[in-house]
Protein backbone atom coordinates (compact mmCIF):
# COMPACT_ATOMS: atom_id res chain seq x y z
CA UNK A 1 0.00 0.00 0.00
CA UNK A 2 1.88 3.11 -1.10
CA UNK A 3 0.08 6.58 -1.88
CA UNK A 4 1.28 9.24 -4.73
CA UNK A 5 3.42 12.11 -4.22
CA UNK A 6 1.94 15.36 -6.25
CA UNK A 7 4.10 18.29 -7.30
CA UNK A 8 1.53 20.90 -7.44
CA UNK A 9 2.61 24.10 -9.00
CA UNK A 10 0.86 27.54 -7.20
CA UNK A 11 1.86 29.73 -9.76
CA UNK A 12 3.83 32.99 -8.91
CA UNK A 13 1.47 35.08 -6.21
CA UNK A 14 -1.95 35.64 -7.06
CA UNK A 15 -3.96 32.76 -5.81
CA UNK A 16 -6.35 33.49 -9.03
CA UNK A 17 -3.00 31.80 -11.11
CA UNK A 18 -3.62 28.78 -9.66
CA UNK A 19 -4.97 26.06 -11.84
CA UNK A 20 -8.20 24.00 -11.36
CA UNK A 21 -6.64 21.10 -10.81
CA UNK A 22 -3.86 22.39 -8.06
CA UNK A 23 -7.36 23.71 -6.38
CA UNK A 24 -9.07 20.67 -6.99
CA UNK A 25 -5.95 18.95 -5.18
CA UNK A 26 -4.99 21.52 -2.28
CA UNK A 27 -8.93 20.63 -1.19
CA UNK A 28 -8.79 17.26 -1.02
CA UNK A 29 -5.58 15.70 -0.64
CA UNK A 30 -4.74 14.73 2.70
CA UNK A 31 -1.55 15.62 3.37
CA UNK A 32 0.20 18.91 2.44
CA UNK A 33 3.82 19.58 2.44
CA UNK A 34 5.77 23.02 1.60
CA UNK A 35 9.48 24.19 1.91
CA UNK A 36 9.68 27.35 4.20
CA UNK A 37 11.99 29.41 6.06
CA UNK A 38 13.12 28.25 10.05
CA UNK A 39 9.89 30.24 11.05
CA UNK A 40 6.68 30.77 9.24
CA UNK A 41 4.62 29.36 6.56
CA UNK A 42 6.45 30.24 3.19
CA UNK A 43 5.38 31.87 0.16
CA UNK A 44 4.28 28.27 -1.45
CA UNK A 45 1.62 27.94 1.87
CA UNK A 46 0.80 31.61 1.41
CA UNK A 47 -0.25 31.43 -2.29
CA UNK A 48 -2.17 28.42 -1.89
CA UNK A 49 -3.61 29.07 1.69
CA UNK A 50 -7.48 30.17 -0.06
CA UNK A 51 -7.83 26.42 -0.75
CA UNK A 52 -6.25 24.31 2.45
CA UNK A 53 -9.36 23.22 3.99
CA UNK A 54 -8.52 23.93 8.49
CA UNK A 55 -7.25 20.50 10.20
CA UNK A 56 -5.11 19.54 7.01
CA UNK A 57 -1.59 17.21 8.04
CA UNK A 58 0.99 19.45 6.80
CA UNK A 59 4.56 19.12 6.17
CA UNK A 60 7.44 22.33 6.93
CA UNK A 61 10.24 21.91 4.87
CA UNK A 62 12.39 24.18 6.47
CA UNK A 63 15.65 25.73 5.21
CA UNK A 64 17.61 28.51 6.48
CA UNK A 65 18.25 30.06 2.84
CA UNK A 66 21.54 31.22 3.92
CA UNK A 67 23.78 31.68 0.96
CA UNK A 68 25.78 28.56 1.77
CA UNK A 69 22.87 26.65 1.89
CA UNK A 70 24.54 24.25 3.59
CA UNK A 71 21.93 22.59 5.54
CA UNK A 72 19.60 22.38 2.14
CA UNK A 73 20.51 18.95 1.58
CA UNK A 74 19.52 17.89 4.93
CA UNK A 75 16.08 19.72 5.02
CA UNK A 76 15.12 17.93 2.01
CA UNK A 77 16.01 14.63 3.35
CA UNK A 78 14.20 15.01 6.62
CA UNK A 79 11.25 16.44 4.24
CA UNK A 80 11.38 13.44 2.31
CA UNK A 81 11.28 11.05 5.27
CA UNK A 82 8.13 12.36 6.46
CA UNK A 83 6.43 12.66 3.35
CA UNK A 84 7.36 8.96 2.64
CA UNK A 85 5.93 7.95 6.52
CA UNK A 86 2.58 8.93 5.11
CA UNK A 87 2.48 7.42 1.56
CA UNK A 88 4.16 4.13 3.18
CA UNK A 89 0.26 4.42 4.78
CA UNK A 90 -1.44 4.66 1.75
CA UNK A 91 -1.55 8.68 2.08
CA UNK A 92 -1.06 10.58 -0.82
CA UNK A 93 0.73 14.03 -0.31
CA UNK A 94 1.00 17.47 -2.36
CA UNK A 95 4.07 19.27 -2.20
CA UNK A 96 3.62 23.03 -2.80
CA UNK A 97 6.05 24.50 -5.55
CA UNK A 98 5.89 28.39 -6.24
CA UNK A 99 5.64 28.63 -10.45
CA UNK A 100 6.01 25.47 -11.62
CA UNK A 101 7.57 21.98 -10.01
CA UNK A 102 10.03 21.21 -12.92
CA UNK A 103 11.56 24.82 -13.47
CA UNK A 104 14.00 25.58 -10.90
CA UNK A 105 11.73 24.51 -8.72
CA UNK A 106 12.94 22.89 -5.34
CA UNK A 107 10.48 19.89 -5.90
CA UNK A 108 13.32 18.48 -8.08
CA UNK A 109 15.69 18.29 -5.06
CA UNK A 110 13.24 16.71 -3.03
CA UNK A 111 12.26 14.08 -5.92
CA UNK A 112 15.80 12.82 -5.60
CA UNK A 113 15.20 11.84 -1.91
CA UNK A 114 12.19 9.72 -3.01
CA UNK A 115 13.66 7.74 -5.75
CA UNK A 116 10.99 4.86 -5.46
CA UNK A 117 7.47 6.56 -4.90
CA UNK A 118 4.74 7.10 -7.14
CA UNK A 119 4.88 10.88 -8.65
CA UNK A 120 2.88 13.23 -10.57
CA UNK A 121 3.64 16.89 -11.49
CA UNK A 122 1.03 19.57 -11.41
CA UNK A 123 2.26 22.23 -13.78
CA UNK A 124 2.05 25.72 -12.63
CA UNK A 125 2.52 29.36 -14.02
CA UNK A 126 6.24 30.09 -13.68
CA UNK A 127 7.41 33.35 -13.15
CA UNK A 128 8.15 34.62 -16.28
CA UNK A 129 5.35 33.96 -17.88
CA UNK A 130 3.85 36.54 -15.05
CA UNK A 131 6.27 38.95 -15.52
CA UNK A 132 5.74 39.14 -19.57
CA UNK A 133 1.49 39.64 -18.68
CA UNK A 134 2.45 42.49 -16.69
CA UNK A 135 4.76 44.33 -19.23
CA UNK A 136 2.35 42.91 -21.85
CA UNK A 137 5.68 42.50 -23.64
CA UNK A 138 6.10 39.11 -25.99
CA UNK A 139 8.42 36.92 -24.21
CA UNK A 140 9.11 35.46 -28.15
CA UNK A 141 7.34 34.70 -31.35
CA UNK A 142 7.64 33.15 -34.64
CA UNK A 143 11.30 31.06 -35.00
CA UNK A 144 12.85 32.82 -31.66
CA UNK A 145 14.84 31.22 -29.41
CA UNK A 146 13.51 32.65 -25.51
CA UNK A 147 16.15 31.61 -22.92
CA UNK A 148 15.37 31.50 -19.16
CA UNK A 149 19.03 31.90 -17.57
CA UNK A 150 20.45 32.37 -13.78
CA UNK A 151 22.38 35.50 -13.50
CA UNK A 152 24.47 33.01 -10.83
CA UNK A 153 26.50 32.12 -13.58
CA UNK A 154 29.88 33.52 -14.69
CA UNK A 155 29.68 36.68 -16.32
CA UNK A 156 31.20 35.15 -19.60
CA UNK A 157 28.63 32.62 -19.82
CA UNK A 158 25.88 35.15 -19.28
CA UNK A 159 27.22 36.63 -22.45
CA UNK A 160 27.89 33.58 -24.62
CA UNK A 161 24.04 32.44 -23.97
CA UNK A 162 22.45 35.96 -24.25
CA UNK A 163 24.98 36.61 -27.62
CA UNK A 164 22.66 33.60 -29.10
CA UNK A 165 19.21 33.96 -28.12
CA UNK A 166 16.80 36.76 -29.43
CA UNK A 167 14.89 36.89 -26.34
CA UNK A 168 15.94 36.08 -22.30
CA UNK A 169 14.60 35.92 -18.79
CA UNK A 170 17.57 36.57 -16.49
CA UNK A 171 16.49 35.22 -13.15
CA UNK A 172 18.35 34.86 -9.67
CA UNK A 173 19.32 38.45 -10.14
CA UNK A 174 20.42 39.33 -6.39
CA UNK A 175 23.73 40.41 -6.02
CA UNK A 176 24.92 39.67 -9.51
CA UNK A 177 22.60 42.71 -11.31
CA UNK A 178 26.04 44.69 -11.77
CA UNK A 179 27.50 41.79 -13.70
CA UNK A 180 24.23 42.01 -15.56
CA UNK A 181 23.83 45.25 -16.59
CA UNK A 182 27.75 45.52 -17.75
CA UNK A 183 26.97 41.76 -20.18
CA UNK A 184 23.89 43.91 -21.48
CA UNK A 185 25.63 47.21 -22.05
CA UNK A 186 28.00 45.52 -24.11
CA UNK A 187 25.46 43.20 -26.28
CA UNK A 188 23.30 46.80 -27.22
CA UNK A 189 20.34 45.12 -24.66
CA UNK A 190 20.24 47.21 -22.03
CA UNK A 191 17.87 50.14 -23.52
CA UNK A 192 14.88 47.33 -23.44
CA UNK A 193 15.58 45.59 -20.39
CA UNK A 194 12.83 45.75 -18.13
CA UNK A 195 13.13 44.35 -14.32
CA UNK A 196 10.08 43.03 -12.93
CA UNK A 197 10.00 42.82 -9.23
CA UNK A 198 7.27 40.32 -7.31
CA UNK A 199 5.45 38.79 -10.74
CA UNK A 200 1.84 37.84 -9.66
CA UNK A 201 2.41 39.34 -6.26
CA UNK A 202 0.07 42.17 -5.05
CA UNK A 203 3.09 44.52 -4.86
CA UNK A 204 4.40 43.51 -8.38
CA UNK A 205 6.29 46.09 -10.08
CA UNK A 206 8.43 46.83 -13.19
CA UNK A 207 10.61 49.53 -13.85
CA UNK A 208 13.56 49.92 -16.85
CA UNK A 209 16.27 47.69 -15.62
CA UNK A 210 18.86 50.72 -15.44
CA UNK A 211 16.90 52.51 -13.05
CA UNK A 212 16.42 49.33 -10.85
CA UNK A 213 19.70 49.47 -8.85
CA UNK A 214 18.61 47.30 -5.95
CA UNK A 215 16.46 44.15 -7.24
CA UNK A 216 14.40 41.68 -4.52
CA UNK A 217 15.06 38.30 -4.38
CA UNK A 218 11.92 37.55 -6.36
CA UNK A 219 12.74 39.28 -9.80
CA UNK A 220 13.89 38.99 -13.01
CA UNK A 221 14.68 40.81 -16.07
CA UNK A 222 13.11 40.43 -19.15
CA UNK A 223 14.83 41.23 -22.81
CA UNK A 224 14.49 40.72 -26.04
CA UNK A 225 15.92 41.96 -29.54
CA UNK A 226 14.13 44.58 -31.61
CA UNK A 227 13.03 43.09 -34.63
CA UNK B 1 -16.45 54.93 -23.64
CA UNK B 2 -13.87 51.58 -24.49
CA UNK B 3 -13.37 48.42 -23.07
CA UNK B 4 -9.86 46.38 -22.50
CA UNK B 5 -8.97 43.48 -24.36
CA UNK B 6 -8.10 40.29 -22.37
CA UNK B 7 -5.43 37.55 -23.50
CA UNK B 8 -6.56 34.76 -21.91
CA UNK B 9 -3.92 31.62 -21.46
CA UNK B 10 -6.35 28.62 -21.71
CA UNK B 11 -3.24 26.42 -21.35
CA UNK B 12 -1.95 22.87 -23.28
CA UNK B 13 -5.11 21.09 -23.80
CA UNK B 14 -6.72 19.84 -20.54
CA UNK B 15 -9.53 21.86 -18.83
CA UNK B 16 -7.94 20.97 -15.58
CA UNK B 17 -4.99 23.21 -16.45
CA UNK B 18 -6.92 26.72 -16.56
CA UNK B 19 -6.34 29.57 -14.08
CA UNK B 20 -9.23 30.30 -11.57
CA UNK B 21 -8.47 33.83 -13.26
CA UNK B 22 -9.08 32.41 -16.92
CA UNK B 23 -11.66 30.57 -16.04
CA UNK B 24 -13.66 33.62 -13.84
CA UNK B 25 -12.88 36.03 -17.09
CA UNK B 26 -14.19 33.27 -19.78
CA UNK B 27 -17.23 32.97 -17.63
CA UNK B 28 -18.03 36.79 -17.24
CA UNK B 29 -16.44 38.53 -20.30
CA UNK B 30 -19.42 39.48 -22.59
CA UNK B 31 -17.29 38.68 -26.00
CA UNK B 32 -15.28 36.08 -26.63
CA UNK B 33 -12.01 35.41 -29.44
CA UNK B 34 -10.48 32.53 -30.74
CA UNK B 35 -7.86 31.37 -33.75
CA UNK B 36 -9.50 28.46 -35.64
CA UNK B 37 -9.33 27.19 -38.94
CA UNK B 38 -10.98 27.96 -41.98
CA UNK B 39 -14.27 25.52 -40.73
CA UNK B 40 -14.52 24.75 -37.25
CA UNK B 41 -13.68 25.94 -33.38
CA UNK B 42 -10.49 25.76 -32.87
CA UNK B 43 -8.16 24.23 -30.29
CA UNK B 44 -8.57 27.08 -27.54
CA UNK B 45 -12.34 26.94 -28.25
CA UNK B 46 -12.41 23.44 -26.85
CA UNK B 47 -10.25 23.59 -24.20
CA UNK B 48 -12.46 26.33 -22.63
CA UNK B 49 -15.40 25.13 -24.18
CA UNK B 50 -16.41 24.26 -20.33
CA UNK B 51 -16.96 27.26 -18.87
CA UNK B 52 -18.19 29.53 -22.02
CA UNK B 53 -21.70 30.33 -21.21
CA UNK B 54 -24.17 29.79 -23.61
CA UNK B 55 -25.30 32.77 -25.86
CA UNK B 56 -22.22 34.10 -25.56
CA UNK B 57 -21.29 36.81 -28.18
CA UNK B 58 -17.93 34.80 -30.17
CA UNK B 59 -15.62 36.14 -32.73
CA UNK B 60 -13.70 33.26 -34.68
CA UNK B 61 -10.43 34.51 -36.32
CA UNK B 62 -9.81 32.21 -38.99
CA UNK B 63 -6.69 31.01 -40.42
CA UNK B 64 -6.50 28.61 -43.68
CA UNK B 65 -2.71 27.58 -41.90
CA UNK B 66 -1.52 26.92 -45.05
CA UNK B 67 2.11 26.59 -44.87
CA UNK B 68 2.76 29.63 -46.79
CA UNK B 69 0.38 31.71 -44.63
CA UNK B 70 -0.44 34.60 -46.91
CA UNK B 71 -3.76 35.02 -45.55
CA UNK B 72 -2.51 35.43 -41.85
CA UNK B 73 -1.85 39.12 -41.34
CA UNK B 74 -5.53 39.39 -43.47
CA UNK B 75 -7.45 37.40 -40.63
CA UNK B 76 -5.56 39.53 -37.28
CA UNK B 77 -6.67 42.15 -39.16
CA UNK B 78 -10.36 41.45 -39.75
CA UNK B 79 -10.12 39.99 -36.30
CA UNK B 80 -8.67 43.53 -34.85
CA UNK B 81 -11.78 44.95 -36.29
CA UNK B 82 -14.24 42.99 -35.02
CA UNK B 83 -12.99 43.09 -31.16
CA UNK B 84 -12.18 47.03 -31.52
CA UNK B 85 -16.32 47.23 -32.51
CA UNK B 86 -17.23 45.88 -29.76
CA UNK B 87 -14.15 47.38 -27.56
CA UNK B 88 -15.70 51.21 -28.59
CA UNK B 89 -19.01 50.39 -27.32
CA UNK B 90 -17.49 50.12 -23.82
CA UNK B 91 -17.60 45.93 -23.97
CA UNK B 92 -14.85 43.83 -22.91
CA UNK B 93 -13.11 41.34 -25.29
CA UNK B 94 -11.57 38.28 -24.23
CA UNK B 95 -9.29 36.57 -26.70
CA UNK B 96 -8.63 32.46 -26.27
CA UNK B 97 -5.05 31.65 -26.62
CA UNK B 98 -3.62 28.20 -26.02
CA UNK B 99 -0.90 27.69 -23.61
CA UNK B 100 0.37 31.49 -22.78
CA UNK B 101 -0.68 34.30 -24.96
CA UNK B 102 2.55 36.23 -25.36
CA UNK B 103 5.16 32.65 -25.90
CA UNK B 104 4.79 32.22 -29.32
CA UNK B 105 1.12 33.28 -29.15
CA UNK B 106 -1.27 34.26 -32.21
CA UNK B 107 -2.18 36.83 -29.52
CA UNK B 108 1.14 39.04 -29.90
CA UNK B 109 0.05 39.30 -33.63
CA UNK B 110 -3.18 40.30 -33.10
CA UNK B 111 -1.85 43.23 -30.74
CA UNK B 112 -0.01 44.93 -33.41
CA UNK B 113 -3.35 45.31 -34.71
CA UNK B 114 -4.75 46.48 -31.86
CA UNK B 115 -2.52 49.48 -30.96
CA UNK B 116 -4.47 51.94 -28.93
CA UNK B 117 -6.38 49.56 -27.41
CA UNK B 118 -6.42 49.31 -23.03
CA UNK B 119 -4.70 45.34 -22.64
CA UNK B 120 -4.98 42.65 -20.21
CA UNK B 121 -2.47 39.57 -20.14
CA UNK B 122 -3.45 36.50 -18.02
CA UNK B 123 -0.75 34.00 -18.06
CA UNK B 124 -1.25 30.33 -19.22
CA UNK B 125 0.49 27.02 -18.70
CA UNK B 126 2.97 26.77 -21.42
CA UNK B 127 3.40 23.02 -23.21
CA UNK B 128 7.00 22.94 -22.12
CA UNK B 129 5.50 22.74 -18.59
CA UNK B 130 2.88 20.31 -19.23
CA UNK B 131 5.74 18.05 -21.38
CA UNK B 132 8.04 18.55 -18.48
CA UNK B 133 5.15 17.18 -15.99
CA UNK B 134 4.28 14.36 -18.05
CA UNK B 135 7.92 13.08 -18.25
CA UNK B 136 8.54 13.83 -14.49
CA UNK B 137 11.92 15.34 -16.10
CA UNK B 138 13.44 18.56 -14.72
CA UNK B 139 13.14 22.01 -17.08
CA UNK B 140 16.20 22.63 -15.17
CA UNK B 141 17.49 23.36 -11.79
CA UNK B 142 20.09 25.47 -10.00
CA UNK B 143 22.51 27.57 -12.60
CA UNK B 144 21.49 25.82 -15.88
CA UNK B 145 20.45 27.15 -18.87
CA UNK B 146 17.06 26.40 -20.38
CA UNK B 147 15.99 27.67 -24.20
CA UNK B 148 13.06 27.29 -26.24
CA UNK B 149 14.34 27.09 -29.42
CA UNK B 150 11.52 26.51 -32.25
CA UNK B 151 12.98 23.83 -34.87
CA UNK B 152 12.10 26.29 -37.63
CA UNK B 153 15.91 27.81 -37.45
CA UNK B 154 18.56 27.08 -39.65
CA UNK B 155 20.75 23.56 -38.77
CA UNK B 156 24.00 25.72 -37.44
CA UNK B 157 22.08 27.98 -35.68
CA UNK B 158 20.45 25.23 -33.34
CA UNK B 159 23.33 23.96 -33.00
CA UNK B 160 24.56 27.18 -31.74
CA UNK B 161 22.04 27.52 -29.18
CA UNK B 162 22.10 24.00 -27.92
CA UNK B 163 25.92 23.76 -27.71
CA UNK B 164 25.59 26.71 -25.15
CA UNK B 165 22.56 25.16 -23.01
CA UNK B 166 21.91 22.43 -20.69
CA UNK B 167 18.56 22.28 -21.35
CA UNK B 168 16.10 22.98 -23.82
CA UNK B 169 12.19 22.66 -25.19
CA UNK B 170 12.18 22.44 -28.98
CA UNK B 171 8.57 23.15 -30.40
CA UNK B 172 7.67 23.53 -33.70
CA UNK B 173 9.41 20.08 -34.88
CA UNK B 174 7.12 19.03 -38.04
CA UNK B 175 9.35 18.30 -40.99
CA UNK B 176 12.67 19.56 -39.14
CA UNK B 177 12.50 16.06 -37.22
CA UNK B 178 16.14 14.99 -38.96
CA UNK B 179 17.24 18.06 -39.16
CA UNK B 180 17.17 18.44 -35.18
CA UNK B 181 18.44 14.70 -34.96
CA UNK B 182 21.62 15.33 -36.72
CA UNK B 183 21.91 18.20 -34.46
CA UNK B 184 21.29 16.32 -31.03
CA UNK B 185 23.26 13.09 -32.38
CA UNK B 186 26.48 15.71 -32.80
CA UNK B 187 25.60 17.47 -29.57
CA UNK B 188 25.44 13.98 -27.83
CA UNK B 189 22.16 14.95 -26.62
CA UNK B 190 19.85 12.07 -28.62
CA UNK B 191 19.75 8.85 -26.56
CA UNK B 192 18.54 11.40 -23.43
CA UNK B 193 15.99 13.36 -25.99
CA UNK B 194 12.42 12.45 -25.30
CA UNK B 195 9.41 13.89 -27.70
CA UNK B 196 6.00 14.64 -26.06
CA UNK B 197 3.28 14.78 -28.15
CA UNK B 198 0.06 16.40 -27.31
CA UNK B 199 0.94 17.52 -24.01
CA UNK B 200 -2.21 18.07 -21.57
CA UNK B 201 -4.66 16.33 -23.82
CA UNK B 202 -6.23 13.29 -23.97
CA UNK B 203 -4.04 11.43 -25.91
CA UNK B 204 -0.68 12.68 -24.71
CA UNK B 205 2.59 10.63 -25.68
CA UNK B 206 5.77 10.31 -24.95
CA UNK B 207 8.38 8.08 -26.29
CA UNK B 208 12.26 8.41 -26.81
CA UNK B 209 13.00 11.07 -29.44
CA UNK B 210 14.93 8.35 -31.40
CA UNK B 211 11.60 6.36 -31.92
CA UNK B 212 9.35 9.50 -32.97
CA UNK B 213 9.97 9.20 -36.52
CA UNK B 214 7.17 11.36 -36.85
CA UNK B 215 6.23 13.72 -34.75
CA UNK B 216 2.47 15.55 -35.24
CA UNK B 217 1.97 19.72 -34.92
CA UNK B 218 1.48 19.44 -30.93
CA UNK B 219 4.94 17.74 -30.36
CA UNK B 220 7.87 19.17 -28.63
CA UNK B 221 11.28 18.01 -28.05
CA UNK B 222 12.90 18.19 -24.20
CA UNK B 223 16.86 17.71 -23.97
CA UNK B 224 18.76 18.16 -20.30
CA UNK B 225 22.26 17.62 -20.67
CA UNK B 226 23.29 14.45 -18.34
CA UNK B 227 24.73 16.61 -14.50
Amino acid sequence: MSGTVYGIGVGPGDPELITLKAKRLLETLPVLAWPAPLEGEGLARRIAAPFIPEGRTEIAIRFSFRPERDDTAAAYAKGARDIAAHLAVGQDVGVLCEGDPLLFGSFIHLLEHLPDCKVQVVPGIASPLAAAALTLRPLATLDEAFVILPATRPEAEIERVLSVVEAAAIIKIGRHRDTLARVLDRLGLIDDAVAVERAGMPDQAIRPFRDAVCLPYFSLVLVRRST
